[in-house]
């Protein structure tokens, strides 16, 4: 039962249309729509972003975030409440890198180009027809 | 300049083709889609609620709260800070209620029934294509 509310979570995640990255900033949500780069099973999502940016600004003023997963016309929303961390792994850097992303850094080594992995510590998920709300542990 | 600022700040609120609502729930930012019943241009936005939520809870133990309105085909999002209250006027509970809300609660006087009010602080909205945040203060 536990798999199948964990499976149903990611599902919903890779369906979504709009993934939402929301930080605390002077103590109110702050929202900005992100491309999720990979999700982990154990319970983290992966994000590119840059150093400059406001949201590291705020996740270095306070860590807790949350990912949000709409996915409205299949009936469901997600989101994996966690800490958020910078990785500046150069190996990391280069696996994720687009090519498209040419156009913000200049390549897989600027150093303004960082990666944001939220670690989730709880998540959940609502079905919109059924009315059903669903929560997983990492 | 300012006028222009806010007006656009409410076109994209009405072109919005999803509001979500984000409060503080231990810590962590926590969303939810919810219909905005109206707005007031010196900053606030007006919602309804079951007294019997999480988020009635939640704003109970911090008033800060986001409205945020996706409007991403359109190319922008805005978002209005504020502090949320509960609001039971019955004169105004029966000003907003419709009629397809009969599922929920038995009527504009059914206790159950109350307003959210969203006191904005700030707003701001961002322009993707040209890469622009604009800021509001109430």
């Amino acid at each position: 039962m536990e798999q199948e509310v964990e499976e149903k979570l990611w599902e919903i995640v890779e369906e979504s249309e709009i993934a939402l990255f929301i930080t605390n900033a002077e103590g109110y949500p702050r929202v900005r729509p992100m491309t999720i780069l990979a999700y982990e099973e154990e319970g983290g999502v992966w994000f590119a972003t840059s150093r400059s940016s406001r949201k590291v600004e705020e996740i270095a003023r306070n860590a807790k975030a949350t990912a949000c997963f709409l996915n409205l016309e299949g009936g469901a929303y997600a989101q994996v409440f966690g800490e958020a961390e910078l990785v500046e792994d150069p190996e990391l850097k280069k696996e994720f890198w687009e090519e498209e992303w040419s156009d913000y850094w200049e390549g897989p080594d600027d150093p303004d180009y960082v990666l944001l992995y939220l670690r989730g510590a709880r998540a959940e998920y609502y079905l919109v027809d059924e009315d059903e709300l669903w929560v997983v542990e990492f």
